[in-house]
């Protein structure tokens, strides 16, 4: 049986729409998963008599404290080590549960996943990615999003083969083409970062990379895998989400602009730690927790985490 | 009287919507200014009998080479002495005329500014920005979007001087807030340009600094100069250039969007040259060629380059 924990606390939602995910999830799916949930119990509990789980698919894990959204990471993590997301990461430290998500406190979970777990061996710099929807209905990845903002031209190129495993085995896309997020197509151009990194990506026997593309590119099927530093990636993130706001204010109503709204997907695994780890949207609602819990398990069902450890012997 | 050079040729719809440009410049514009066409003079000469333009206010000048729009910068310009580009950077670092306009080749234009006419003194990398549209109707512009792809953050500091003298003197915005584009709000975050940037930034008295902005500010009024280094600049005004290919893909018709046709903006100057260039983009049509003279009418008049020089003694 898989053991998926989900910080009950997190996200603005939280506990109301983190158990409606759960709910969808289970009623949609059969396989032998259980549901950690962690928080305060009584709350939890309270959620439970109107949105009744089946039993012997979930327990409830109490956690006392609570990390608020704008709480400084590790200090929170340090002074609150009953909190739904130190539970979560002792849990799933110590084996007692394969996978843990949260949509609380970003900071404090890349913390947690960075210092709880440990990255894999041979990773330098683990990594947070963000999906890129594109007009023919499928997903792109770009990679890093915020968690590196200052990266080495190597960095970049791990990202590449994170990211290509991501999504060959949880996007389902078969030979993912990487691209190199650049401010020209031909090779040399850029910055020095992107200079140096065009190389190592070029030589990479381990991905299918067909060079540099533009931000023009970024939401075209042209590339899968988009490479960058966190700086740009977590820049061109946040500006994105922003054309949604703008969509939705200007009640534009069109099928490709709804998919900019990046809360459906329900958050990005943190990839190159040694456990699945889903840090989710602050604005998560039910739908967002099913697909986190759905990614979990599939990272789980697929060994994400063995297939990449096996990419770096 | 004001002389302003106009490249012809360049733009892909050269040289017919250069010169409609400059016909319905001249005809809204009765400020004593002489457009200077420099290219082909047979075939500018077959467009002007269709497109007349008023007597004393042009001049035709012959230039029998055409830089083309995939050539290599500085080969092209070292090749091609008599290119309508290399022609008009000769008038201009001759003083024959008093600012330079192309939609040609933007890499020679470039170099042509950074080598023929030199950088103010004191400037230690001129640069350029891009508008961007907010939904209020007014523009935002974003600098550094490509002429510096790696900066040092006294280079950031500079660029927020070089912004802050156009907004307030092209863009008429009093008090130009100045935003630097990084990937949190509080001081101290952000890659180590943007950390070292700060400080800079928080201590120059020459500009309205507000802080940090992050990716989804970008197209909001919180700030009306935004500063980042040039590989972030332009995969954002990419990015948002493909905004528009998708919005009119779809069919979708808003004004706000609309107003992501960063052609019709006509160009944006290098700032920091010792002399207004203007690169216009390459689709320019009419309208483009219009607001680019305009810009360039005004930077003479405000006498931009002299408040740039002013803000360094």
């Amino acid at each position: 049986m898989i053991h998926i924990g989900l910080d009950a606390m997190g996200g603005d939602f939280a506990p109301l729409e983190a158990i409606r995910g759960a709910e969808d999830f289970l009623r949609e799916n059969h396989a032998d998963i259980c549901l950690h949930l962690i928080g305060d119990e009584v709350a939890i509990k309270n959620h439970l008599t109107a949105h009744p789980l089946p039993e012997n698919r979930y327990r409830v894990i109490h956690a006392p404290q609570v990390i608020e959204m704008h709480e400084h990471p590790t200090r929170a993590l340090k002074e609150k080590p009953q909190s739904s997301i130190s539970i979560g990461f002792q849990l799933l430290a110590g084996g007692k549960i394969d996978a843990f998500i949260s949509a609380g406190n970003t900071g404090a979970m890349m913390v947690g996943a960075l210092y709880s777990i440990k990255s894999i061996e041979g990773i330098a710099r683990p990594t947070i990615g963000a999906y890129m929807p594109r007009e023919n209905g499928s997903l792109g990845l770009l990679v890093d999003v915020g968690l590196n903002s200052d990266c080495k031209p190597e960095n970049l190129n791990q990202f590449a083969i994170l990211g290509s495993l991501f999504a060959r085995h949880i996007l389902n896309i078969e030979n993912p083409k990487v691209g190199l997020l650049n401010i020209g197509e031909e090779e040399g151009k850029g910055n020095l970062l992107a200079q140096a990194a065009f190389p190592l990506l070029k030589e990479n026997s381990q991905i299918n990379f067909i060079g540099n593309i533009e931000g023009r590119d970024v939401l075209l099927d042209k590339s899968d895998v988009i490479v960058c530093d966190g700086f740009t990636g977590n820049v061109v993130l946040k500006f994105a989400e922003s054309i949604y706001d703008i969509v939705s204010r200007r009640n534009i109503k069109d099928e490709h602009f709804d998919r900019f709204n990046f809360e459906s997907y329900g958050g990005v695994p943190v990839l190159g730690v040694s456990k699945p780890v889903i840090i989710g949207h602050g604005i998560s609602h039910a739908t967002a927790f099913k697909n986190m819990i759905r990614i979990a398990g599939r990272m789980i069902e697929t060994d994400l985490t063995g297939k990449i450890r096996e990419s770096l012997s």
